[in-house]
Parts: C-alpha cells; structure tokens; sequence
C-alpha cells in the first residue's frame, strides 16, 4: 500500500554529542543549576518559564496535590508492588490509573467552569455571574464542580492559604474571585456548607496561570507520582499491604461459606 | 478462618476537618508558601527536608530526567492517548511502564556500585578502589555501571554540570569521587571513551545526598511523568503517534504480503 | 473517626483446604476437563455457563478480537518491553491502556444503540427503526456506530462470517437484523460505503447474547490480552521495537536541528 | 544523523481489504467458526494449532488461572476502578500489573527447573534427579518452586485433576513425572507437607505442551485479564472498593492521631 508520509517534529527535546535542549532552551547552560523541578514541570506544560511570582504560585498548587494519605490509589499501589516488587514504575503506574475523573477530574471541571464563565464577558460583576452559574446547576440538580468536601468543613483550610500565596503573588484575579463567589452564593442559596476545596481552588489558580486544559490534570498526575513512590518507599519500610490483603480475602472467604452469596 | 489482625499504620498523610498532615509536618502552617515541589519531592523520598544545598543538587538531578526527547515511553505514551484520549493517566502510566531495568536501571547499578565499594572502607585511596572495580568487571566482562554514551561522547555534557553543582554547594565527596576515578580507570585500562554519563553522576549524587536505594529510580519515575505529560500536551496540538503507527502497520503489512516472512 | 463497616462480599472465587469454587462453581468437579477457557470468559461475564450454541458464537466473537496487526496497542507494547524487559506483565499492561474509546469503545457503541432501539418495540418493523435512526444520526452529523471501516470495503469480510455462524446457530435474532438494515439504509441514503464492521456485528452479538453493557469492552480486554502475549513473544524472537525507535527518534532530532521547530 | 535502516516484519497479522490474516492463517475461512479461543492462544504462542489433547490440556491449565478469588491484584483493580471509572482497561491494567515475579513467577520457575534438569539426560531415572534437585535447593536452602501451598494442604486439589487430565489426553511425561518425584522427595527428605500446587503442575503441562518459555507468565496474564474483567463487573453491581478504602484510610488515619507513628 502506498500512503503519504508526514514528517515528524516535536519540541520537546534534541540532542547532539556535546549538545542537549529540551523545550528549546540549552539544559546545560541555561536550565541547569538555575531551574527548580516545578519551574521545568511549568516550562513542560506551557513552553515558557514562569517568573518568580508564577513559580510561587505553581510549587504551592503541586505541592498540594503530592500527598492525600491512604487513598485508594495509594493502596492500589502498595497491593501491586506486593505482586511485581522487580517493578517499582508497575506499582507507581497502578496507582496512577486511578487518578480518573473521580478522583481527578475535580479541579479540570473547575477550570472549565471558570474560564467558560469569564470568558468574553471582561466587565460583567462576578457576583452576578455567579449567581447565574449557581442558578444553573441547581436547576440542573449538579453539584458545581469544586464546592464541598466530606471532612474539610465548614472550610477547606487548603483553599484560603492558597489564595493568600496567590494574592501575595499578585496572581488572585477574576477567576479566584469567581470561584469565592461560586462558593459564598452556592451556600447562601441551598443553606449548606460548601466551601471552595482544594481542586476548585487549585482549578481557578491554573486559570490564573494560563495554563492549558489539560493542566490540572496532567499536575495531579506529575505531583501524585511523587506521592506515589513515597508510599511505595514506605511500604518497603513498614508494610501493610499484605494485611490488607488478608483481611479482605478471609472476610469474602468466611462469608461465601457462610452462604451470604451477594 | 480466623487470623491475627496486624494493625495499619502509614505517615504519609493524615488529617481531621481542619488540619492536614503530610509526613509529620502541617500542610497548611509549615510547608505551602515555604516549600518548593521538589523538596517535597525530597521529604517524601527520606522523611526529612532538605537544607539549601541539598535542595539545588536534588533539582539539579530532577530536572536531568525529566526529558530525553522521543524515548520508546514517549511514543508509547503519545500511542495509547491515540487509542484512550478520554485517560491522560492512562497514557502517563503507559509510559512509564517501560522505564523499566534497561533505562532505569542505570543509575540505580551505579549508586549501588559506590555505596558497597565504599562501605567500611573510609580510609582508602580511591584510585585504588577505583582500579580494584574496574578489573573485578573486566575479568568478568561486565560493563562498569554509569559509564559510556552512545551519543554524548567524548563526555557527557550533564556529568560536569552535575558534579559542579555539587561541589559549589559542598555535596561533591567521596561517592563522586569515585564515580570520577572509574572514569579515568575504565578508559585508560579499555583505551575507548567511556565518559561518566549522566546515570552514573546521578547515581552518585544520589548517595551523596544519602538519599534511600529506590531513590534513583523512583527519582527517574517522579521526573519522567512531568516528562510525559509535556509529551501528550504536545501530542495534542502537533500529533505524531499517528505517522508513527501508520508507517510501521503499512510496512509490515506490506511485507508480509510480499512473502518477506520473518 | 467513628464509621459503620459495611461486610465485604463477593462471589468471584472462595476456597478451603480441599476445596475451590469460582463463580460458585466446583473447579475440580464441575468446570476442569469439561469447559473452555472462553466458557470460562462467558461465566465470569455473566454469571452462567454458556450452551453449546453460546459457545460458539462466543468464541466466535472473542476470536475476532486477538489479533489486529500492528496497533498502536501492539507498538506501545512493544515498545514497553525494550525498556522494561523484566516486566512482561507491564508490556500487556502498556498494551492495554490503548484500548480506550477510541479503538475499544465501538463495540460498545454499537451495542447500546441496539438495545435501546428495540427496547420497548416488540412489533415495530426492523427496516422502519433503521431509517429513524440513521435520520437521528444524519441530522445529528454523528456516524452510526458500527458502519464502515478504512480498509475493509466494500464488506468487512468478518462481518457475514460472524452473522453466518450465530445464524447456523440460532443465535441471529432481531439485534443483528437491526444492525444489518442499519448498515443498507445508512448506504442508501449517504450513497457511500458503510458496511456493518466487525465491531458491528461484535456489538450486535453481544446483544443476542445477552451480555452485559460491559462486555464488549471486557470482552476486547480479555482477548487483546492474548494477542499482545503473541506480540510480545514474536518481539523476543524478531525484535521490531527498537527500529521503530530509532527512526522516529532520529527524524524528530534531524528535525529539530535543521530548524524546523513545531 | 544518517542511521541504517532495518526493515519491520511481523507475522501476527496482515490484511487486503477482503483478506484477514492472523499468525499466518486466514481468519475468516480457516479460523472462525473451528478454533477456540484457547486454540487461538496457543496459537498466539507457538505458532501452530493445538491438537484436540494439546487443545484439552490447555484449556485446563488456562482455566485454573482465570479466577482465585479476593487477591491483591483483584483489589487493586477494584480500587483503580473506584477512581477511574471511565477506564475499563485501565483498572484490567493496574490489577495485572501485579501479576509479578511473586505471584506470576511461581510456574515460570518451575517450568525451568524441570526443562533444565531434563535437557540432555534421556535415559536418567526421574527419582534420581529428583533427588539432586532437592539435594541442591536444600543445601541452598532455597525452596523447590512449585511445591508447597499455605492453604492447599496436605495436596492441592487442583495437581492431581490436571495430571488426570494430561494423562488421559497422553500429555503426561517426563516432566510430570518429575515434577510428582520432586514432591515426593521434598516431603520425604523434610517431613513437612509439601504437595506439587497448581503452579507447579501448570509448570510441567507448560514443558510436556512444547510452549515457550514465556508461556507460563503468558498464560496467566491472559487467564488473569478474563477473571479481573469479572472482578470489575462484579464491582459495578456489588461494589467492595470503597469500604476497603475507607477501612484502611480510617484506621490508618486514627492511629496517626492517637500518636502511634510507625
């Protein structure tokens, strides 16, 4: 069969003998010794270097998201090193893939909500559109994406120190102040508590940021890896996946001869 | 069946409604704001954070494994959102699958290498060391761990940098040293260009900052997911997974048909 | 933190000393020596072990689904291995995750519109539902799940192979005679080639069948499973993953080089 | 960079667009409709078809490894699930990501040990080596893979049903044979209850049907990928994820609070 070839190009990195770029800046001379890790994971997702303030603003959103205890990814994790112990990038993976839209698509969600509310509408009163955002979704009975959280109440002490880091960066604009406005009219109106959470505060911050759409969740994914081999580290240390193992093996054993069949 | 319950412990993370703990330290109070990524990075790996100098090495070799350009867990990764565009994890995951013994490996094999050449041997001279392991793995025709590039040669533009960072914030020691030495040795023994390349500098700034035995390669995996998520970013503005299945179906294909059975 | 445990169940697998039972079957008595492994795949779908006729159809349809050629799936395992050579189960694994909506979700598709059809429409004519909604499709400028394919035209060869035997075996019913007049009025009114597709005629089995909404997607798990175990054995004996590697590797790095940035 | 360019082949699978070929037969007129899926899987092993004995024995050994109940990997592809509910093939991932050297690599091992004690002695007497084997393990003080079972005692009943049926299908040779004397000789020379297991029985019907080396890893990645799709089925009706994360994510939770760090 013939078929019309395309090239392939890609930026993101290149390399000769005594030469290594990557995103199009010089690792050696000009990342090198100058570039934290965030500062790059910024630099990966948009193509540019963040200044001093957005820097601040980033490490404070990805540090967030790098640990949430025992997480059902984190269990998952810790089961399946259990299994394949030669594979540390196999357990780090399983419990990556459940970083889904349940768990992972909150602050996406967010975003999306945020930047498609503001977008073309530069001098509209944020209460207003607020209201009109929270209108909507009761009518519509959906939660609006990043209000409420099962332990974190009456607030989320995440969201307001990620605000205040944002604020003193000079980067809390409208779509932080939307997201208030989202959280103050959405508990005015069904008169429950609903604070900002920590995926909807991190979801107006990557709005402020520029980011791309798919940056909450590729953050999630970058800083939840971390956490991952963390737990995975601590696992070779202090097991407990075994234990957790048995426990729900006997259990299902025990009852199925007991003839509660499901 | 009856079994003794062990209990569950972790200190990853813990928290009640208005406080968060992550490894021992108060998400809120102590570590947003004042924290970059990769010390947290740090502090998940050993349970302690890093001083300054500590900080900028542990960036230094971070941001070397975040991007090698189009790797195989590259287009491996950029494959599978061709065919699950709804699973960015799922992608991520697939990539780092394949960071497996031959390209993850090697600077853990080196890092091991220096930490038991050196254990309980602190007054030696390490050209002597140095000699003694190199003749050890050519009488059993083992390459030295961290050595040689099939690209980057004469040297390795990344090990100087690297092992320059070091020494400016007084992290170059003894595991340097001798990573250095095996250099010299296995090149004069071998009379061919084996440059310590960037696993072996990072393998031996890993003990240098006394990091655990799965740090090098849970560093590498921590790293490569910012990696790979730059990658599906691109992916999707400027896609190439596409070309690459196309080119190699329509070949294969073509062969087989034309009785070129493997 | 005070919770009320809920008891864990399951009817998957249970064993004592002596004894194992899977899916609340006897496996030394009731299933090894007389079921096959996809009487087996049926089971663990639905609950039930298939009759002759079933079986048939069933391994009909799993059949189908092994082997593909060279995917993106296949290549992306391919390329997991090289890497990650001690890891065969994290090369299916990597395999697997390209088997998202894409590739995997036709069946799926095809399957749901069927049954939602002829929910509730005992009587109604066949060629009458068929032309509502290919009109629904046509004005909605979505194509109809199931019709046509790239290469295979005008016929999928598959298709009225896999029609042939479910009808031999009493098993074409109203789901396939939906599907079928789906593909003939989709055909007639756009005037192009839109031939029922294996995923088709998958989805509309499925359906005879009885399995569940999963299971078209299940189903292609379970059987891309095998097909990328052959994969990766031919890839030990003929390796083709590194070529693949290298070429796009090389072109992407010439590229950038010679300026010709994304 | 100029590199030379290797061709790309494949015999899994090749089409026209009339013609479907899959590991070197056509699908359509030689395949669908007088192959198992089973056959199918050897085929996609070996090469070749199975005859009706090869084509039992197999199906037995695959049957046993689809479904053992509540395992780690079932648990962690329950949890995957949980978070990524969109993903059916990445939750199928995470669960076989566990199916690892621990719980995948009993057979592999046995199966090695029997081909590499067999090589090259025809005529020897099957106690014999039998007894040097166990010799050599115990002086090594390393258990004979493939016996000994921490539930299926004083036997596993799944050895002697799959011995039957090799033997009935006359599939049961040297390497059953010496499998049997390995067990018995284990016990004699230990005292402890130490019965050929189902791995170690699947690792001699692997050696007496010519499968390849990868074949028992293979197999039960295949087998395993039918029973998770169950596991995830059944979680969708009658879900245990979430109160085996809530479980463990409390007590954990509880225990760092009442100061009991690990």
């Amino acid at each position: 069969m013939t078929r019309k070839t395309h090239p392939l190009h890609s930026n993101t990195g290149a390399s000769t003998p005594d030469r290594i770029v990557v995103y199009g800046h010089d690792l050696i001379n000009d990342l090198l010794g100058s570039t934290s890790l965030s500062q790059m994971a910024f630099l990966a997702l948009t193509g540019r270097r963040p200044n001093a303030d957005e820097s601040a603003v980033f490490d404070a959103i990805t540090l967030t998201l790098v640990e949430h205890g025992m997480t059902p990814m984190a269990i998952a994790s810790r089961l399946t090193i259990l299994g394949a112990p030669e594979s540390l990038q196999g357990a780090v993976a399983a419990g990556l893939l459940g970083m889904g839209d349940r768990f992972g698509g909150g602050a996406e969600a967010a975003a999306d909500l945020l930047r498609s509310t503001l977008a073309g509408v530069d001098g509209k009163d944020i209460d207003t559109l607020a209201a009109h955002v929270v209108t909507e979704h009761m009518m519509a009975k959906r939660p609006v994406p990043g209000l409420g959280h099962h332990i974190h109440k009456p607030i989320d002490p995440r969201t307001p120190k990620l605000f205040d880091i944002a604020k003193s960066h000079g980067l809390a604009g409208r779509h932080v102040a939307l997201m208030q406005a989202l959280g103050r009219e959405a508990e005015a109106r069904t008169g429950r508590s609903l604070p900002v959470n920590a995926t909807g505060a991190i979801g107006a911050l990557c709005c402020e940021l520029g980011l791309p759409k798919e940056a909450p969740r590729g953050i999630t994914i970058m800083a939840r890896s971390i956490g991952l081999v963390g737990h995975l580290i601590e696992e070779s240390r202090a097991p407990i996946a075994r234990e957790i193992w048995e426990r729900a093996e006997t259990e299902v054993n025990d009852a199925w001869f007991a003839g509660e069949k499901p």
